[in-house]
């Protein structure tokens, strides 16, 4: 799908296509349509991450709250958005040992408790291993530090899943 | 359930039990988890209230737009949230004419092109003849003032959706 076709989008479609790419946040993806329009991928990218960093700080950790837990609870019970499911099976989350599993549980647990929001990390440009070292070592942060990390791997995550949905059928568009 | 109670969940409870308050909106509630402890139903309700307001125009826009025509697309095809559907239910929007369908359905189309938004009014506290009557005056509105009419709206739906999970066990304690 090329920009200019974006831009011919009522609003139904626009969210109905685009309304996931800020995780469980469709309202995201609601307030850019009134930015039309986008002279590119990358302007519709900026309106995205302008409104994001507009919101109140409790805005942004309850945009961090609509995250499911890598390894948890919703990817055990088959309860994830499909874009989380994909994302977290391509980087091994569907196939951990129970070792690991235990970890990733426990390491979840500890991060939620110490900072009220869940970790979020953009899974598609990570491993298992590196998951578990980053998910180790960002237990250990600030909450405004861990906040402002985890709203960046929010942009990351939607960036991928921007490009996947307008680069399906016409790459060389945008 | 109590506010005694309700301050003790954690994020992930509190957001599955008050998720759907704003309509496809859980980041509003997710948001608002960082003020706990609440004192009163009332002060939960003006933190949501307070959370709406302080958003940009364009974040007002985009709750709207995750809401659902009356007696629309999503009515017919039973895709509705069960709080959407409960609430045109009781407004008698599954129980229209042919006539009254048509009726319906041109007013919304006419209001989304003028307002790039769609009608939002509370049915609990309307009724079919009423909603026909408003979805018909408001059409003349500036779109200022409709933006500012349907969140006015989306409050009281809030409200009565949120005294509704409440009330459920525990009436006196509010």
């Amino acid at each position: 799908m090329d920009i200019a076709t974006v831009n011919t989008l009522p609003y139904e479609d626009f969210v109905n296509i685009f309304g996931n790419v800020v995780e469980k946040c469709p309202i995201v993806t609601a307030a850019v349509w009134s930015r039309r329009p986008f002279v590119s991928f990358t302007d519709l990218e900026a309106a995205i991450s302008e409104f994001i960093d507009a919101l109140p700080e409790s805005g942004k950790e309850g945009i961090l709250r609509c995250h499911p837990d890598l390894a948890g609870r919703d990817l055990q019970s088959g309860t994830l958005t499909r874009e989380s499911q994909q994302e977290q099976a391509g980087a091994g989350m569907d196939a951990l040992s129970s070792a690991e599993t235990s970890r990733m549980v426990r390491l979840n647990r500890e991060y939620k408790e110490r900072f009220g929001f869940p970790f979020v990390i953009c899974a598609r440009m990570s491993d298992k291993a590196g998951i578990l070292r980053q998910l180790s070592e960002r237990c250990r942060n600030e909450r405004a530090v861990e906040r402002a990390h985890g709203i960046e791997e929010v942009k990351k995550i939607c960036r991928l899943r921007l490009q996947g949905l307008l680069l399906t059928d016409a790459p060389n568009k945008l």
